[in-house]
């Protein structure tokens, strides 16, 4: 079996960004392939009674939050804007992944859909941000109309419902065999654990 | 002005066990020297709504942090036991640390306790396992009559105070000059900071 990682991400949160532009350069170090899985944090954290990010109910963590970004943007090299909500809605963008079978774009859009919300403060709820995206990732711009597309809706359903039969409490999250790696600081960790498997 | 972080520690946090086992050495390593700050973050986590640890208030994440501190330990060659109860009262130990004057039997009291506590499983609360710990880390048997003094139990009062009022909002954190780093993660970067301020 290929040694792989799956790479469980979401397009609001701000550290998933952070392995976002950087997991395939790392994964490819060490020889493990990257499944890209988009899911909704959202109904996760309203089983928990959160309505909103925990880094708006939980202000002195917000607070540190983004500082924190700043500071890690800063050292490599990432630009980096707060996005005006936060967060964003990401559901459309979700959708749009699961929309692209082509495993390159795949993946060049979820960079340009991160690298627009939090690297150029735009808003990824926004067709003219999504089109954007999609063109600078390749993708025909045609997959645009699959996003609402029942199959669509129904396969981003499953993901999240996953993402919580997996036990994921946030992102991102890594799956390395039985093994669940959580937050950018783990990443490493967990592809060292993939290529081992 | 010497190069100095502070060690903002919770001896209920499993993650600060992390960081104050490896603190010095990776100090030292800096050339930065370290205050050792008992704080207690039961009132924090109060004003928020939260009165037992995030980890037992969210099962999915608290099922994860065990597993992850699991690997940690084993990784970094420390023992590892969950204690029981999860958390444990850290008040008379975080006293305690307050009523040791010399730095380097604090320092060892600390390592101390951390060690009962996650790497043998012990109940910190109980003064014959506090009184191992002074043993242990060589401070006079008499510091024990000092946890209940008055002008101890209000100096704890004002360092939870002080974390309060710099934004503290987890264990461990680290100050260094205005800047805060949280988590054992983010250690190596704190001292960093510190070593260039």
């Amino acid at each position: 079996m290929a040694k792989t990682i799956q790479f469980w991400f979401e397009f609001a949160s701000t550290y998933s960004y952070l392995s976002a532009m950087r997991i395939e350069a790392a994964a490819q170090d060490k020889g493990v392939a990257i499944e890209w899985h988009p899911f909704l944090l959202g109904p996760i954290f309203a089983d928990q009674g959160w309505h909103t990010s925990p880094f708006n109910l939980y202000p002195a963590k917000g607070r540190y939050m983004w500082r924190d970004m700043e500071r890690l943007c800063k050292a490599r090299g990432l630009p980096f804007a707060k996005p005006d909500p936060f967060p964003q809605n990401s559901l459309r963008a979700a959708r749009l992944v699961l929309a692209i079978e082509d495993h390159r774009e795949r993946a060049a859009f979820v960079r340009a859909v991160f690298s627009a919300e939090f690297g150029a403060g735009q808003n990824i709820s926004e067709d003219s941000v999504l089109a954007s995206c999609l063109d600078e990732a390749g993708v025909h711009s045609g997959v645009m109309n699959r996003a609402g597309d029942p199959d669509i809706k129904q396969a981003l359903f499953e993901q999240s419902a996953r993402a919580n039969a997996l036990g994921l409490f946030g992102a991102p999250s890594f799956l390395a065999g039985e093994e669940l790696f959580w937050g950018d600081d783990r990443l490493d960790d967990a592809l060292e654990y993939a290529s081992t498997i």
